[in-house]
């Protein structure tokens, strides 16, 4: 049974009245892991820490997908999806350390959420068989991932922020 | 039994000799659906097209979540996530009609892919309990979604990109 966050709340914390954990309606598989220096518990709070900090990082993508990295080069951006599922996904409202308040978990990046779908914009920095040199990475060593996708600016952008800046 | 992609395959594309729904190692739930235009088979081919297009779309969050919207707000741009499952997930290498030739996968933004997990960044224009207005999407009407984040420049947007422009 994974944990429950019910008695472990920060004041204005609000926990759902079921599990999304026990509503499973599609299912994934784990396509390769990140390999980085950080362990569970310990690491940058972000991706933009993780980059300011350095470290070395990359993916081990399982062999059997490496065919799925046609195309992809070096210096291209892209955008990792990883599993960073902590045990408990029913806390719905949160008041995270660096918040004036509580707040909703679609307004936050907090690993604890409904699904536990992480994404983060890195750079390919190297790619050898199936392993991927990234530039940065918050991730705990061993994290499952999910998915990488070449970044696109159209989709992968706001509109207004593409005009203003 | 899903389809396989085995029997339909365009000249180049490879599929894996396995089907990655059948390793299953993490479960998804479905926190609301998104309502566009668009039916199975029929809509724009991006969220690009979708904007310049332009459509009435919303999400239909599950009223159960609708606390996580706390702090949300209109004019906002957030990564929507979406679950796009075609019913085959073992195309590792594909021939797209825009693309001059086979492209893995992980190059592709193509909805077949080993877990059919979609992303595109779009701007909340109205909030009225659970339906959230956005801006444009690319969904066929009824698109389960997986998750909602705030888009933020430091995780979302490739370093040189913003340096450059």
């Amino acid at each position: 049974m994974p944990a429950s966050s019910t008695d472990a709340k920060r004041p204005g914390e609000v926990a759902l009245p079921f599990d999304p954990a026990d509503r499973a309606e599609a299912s994934l598989t784990f396509i390769g892991r990140i390999r980085s220096p950080w362990s569970k518990g310990e690491g940058p709070k972000n991706v933009r820490t993780a980059r300011e900090m350095g470290c070395d990082a990359w993916i081990e993508l399982d062999p059997a997908y490496a065919a799925g990295l046609t195309g992809i080069n070096v210096g291209q951006a892209i955008q990792l999806i990883y599993w960073v599922d902590r045990g408990t996904r029913d806390l719905i409202v949160q008041t995270p350390g660096h918040a004036d308040g509580p707040r909703g978990v679609f307004a936050l990046r907090s690993p604890v959420r409904p699904n536990p779908i992480a994404l983060s914009t890195v750079l390919i920095t190297s790619i050898d068989g199936a392993r991927i040199g990234i530039d940065a990475t918050d991730a705990w060593d061993g994290t499952p991932v999910l998915d990488i996708k070449p970044w696109i600016e159209t989709i992968d952008a706001p509109p207004h922020w593409r005009e203003t800046s």
